[in-house]
């Protein structure tokens, strides 16, 4: 229904999943109709920037400016425990809390057989040569506690049984301020299990 | 949280109208975690070609790659009718329905004294100019059912006074497929106004 031109921006917006027809549709006619020429200029310049300036840091996997990121490079961070998650934005939400002050490591991923994403898809082999190092004590693993992310860190905890390091999953249970009587059983069962001794 | 590249990316796709934080960020990571370079350098070209190469037809004011555009150079459409829309998508909405073989008059947005649009930021200006011409005997006012649209739609019909041509206005009511229980009174009594009778 609309040029070849506009239906090729269209469809440049549709492939980001979550993003669907409609709203591919209302971004092509915002930076056709509401954006200036400079403004479209400035955000292909900026996708091409980014994707060349961001790497993976050598040491977490982390998307980063610089290699090793920020984190990786810090003196203040304590080197002695490593917290793995799938993805960058969780990094940035463990972040946010400002309670954890260790390394990351970035799995890009987690294991998912439907998928056929394997273990050699996802950064473990980095993992396990960051550990190699020794100086390594704890891994906590905050992969989604999902099936994929609780087969992902299953998978590692196993591989880890030689080295002599404390492996911990983060705790499941009841969200903050939710209504235990809308929780699902499965988290619910969690929290009952996992329940801990009030002082 | 991110690095400043990242952040940039993602204020690039935050701006777009209905697009949050979190889906901006969705966004970022999909360009620079899942895309490949050339995928996204695909995306900057296309993004800079369509804002290049897309303009405002010369008559109806529709987003085209030539001017004027294929509806309006058709032989096959209808010249006496010129159906008015607030937006390039109002006409490919249309133009689904197989139904119109009309013109279209783009305005590109509704008159909004609260968001300081007026007449003249719109085009009507451009739907004068193509009525002087003389070919048109009838105007359907297309505009969206909404307080700044309807406002739009009386003040167009107010200015084609002084012609000759029919201005009629699309019809409103229960819409098909809809449960008459959860209309909004305001469309119910629409429907009921405009009922027509049974044959």
């Amino acid at each position: 229904m609309y040029s070849p031109t506009i239906e090729s921006l269209i469809e440049q917006f549709a492939q980001f999943s979550g993003v669907g027809r409609k709203s591919a549709e209302r971004m092509a006619f915002y930076v056709l109709d509401t954006m200036s020429d400079e403004d479209a200029k400035k955000m292909a310049e900026v996708i091409l920037d980014a994707k060349r300036s961001i790497k993976f840091c050598e040491i977490c996997q982390n998307l980063t400016d610089t290699s090793p990121c920020h984190i990786c490079s810090s003196a203040k961070r304590d080197r002695s425990v490593i917290c793995v998650v799938e993805t960058p934005k969780d990094v940035s939400a463990i972040e946010k809390t400002g309670q954890y002050n260790g390394l990351y490591h970035v799995l890009h991923g987690a294991i998912s057989p439907i998928d056929n994403i394997s273990p050699d898809d996802i950064r473990i082999k980095e993992l396990l040569l960051r550990l190699a190092g020794g100086e390594t004590e704890e891994v906590i693993m905050a992969t989604n506690p999902t099936v994929n992310g609780t087969a992902t860190a299953v998978y590692i905890q196993k591989l880890l049984k030689p080295f002599d390091i404390k492996v911990t999953r983060i705790a499941h249970g009841i969200p903050m301020g939710a209504d235990i009587e809308y929780a699902d059983e499965v988290t619910l069962s969690k929290a009952l299990e996992a329940r801990t001794e009030m002082n």
